[in-house]
């Protein structure tokens, strides 16, 4: 019964899930200022293409995409703002 | 004409820069093996939900979510591996 309950909400639960798991590491990056082990080229490319999914929402009108990737833009640009101030003053 | 084209394909952009977004994080991880400034609460929800997208791709048999979730795991898996056996050896 349960499981089905959570079968049936998978795809709700894949999108919390994804979503919110950037919340821990920006705190983490923003507690410790330190990013040497955090990937650039990561970063970049994840802001980016989020930017690029709220945008296909808006075009779109998918109020699901646009909700979610605003929550994950919320968490995933500190990690980066740190990182390139990091690079940018020669720590990294 | 560029910029429209661009527009016209915004969503796979997305999908395309957000799944490969983690390869240069796996290249780094795996070549430092060094992971005490990334999150293990991040990347075990980030693994979860992925496999949670996969299950809900299946359940609606939508190709897309299938494939593109399939690749992020491929990179994904081996920074919470890495990251796993740092904890578990006291590493981190």
């Amino acid at each position: 019964m349960a499981a089905s309950a959570l079968f049936n909400h998978i795809g709700l639960l894949a999108a919390f899930l994804t979503t919110f798991s950037f919340l821990p590491q920006a705190v983490l990056t923003l507690r410790t200022r330190r990013t040497d082990e955090i990937s650039l080229g990561m970063y970049l490319m994840l802001n980016l293409g989020i930017v690029c999914w709220l945008l296909h929402g808006l075009k779109v009108d998918d109020i699901a995409v646009i909700l979610a990737n605003s929550v994950t833009l919320l968490f995933s640009m500190p990690i980066l703002l740190v990182k390139v101030s990091n690079v940018l003053q020669g720590r990294d």
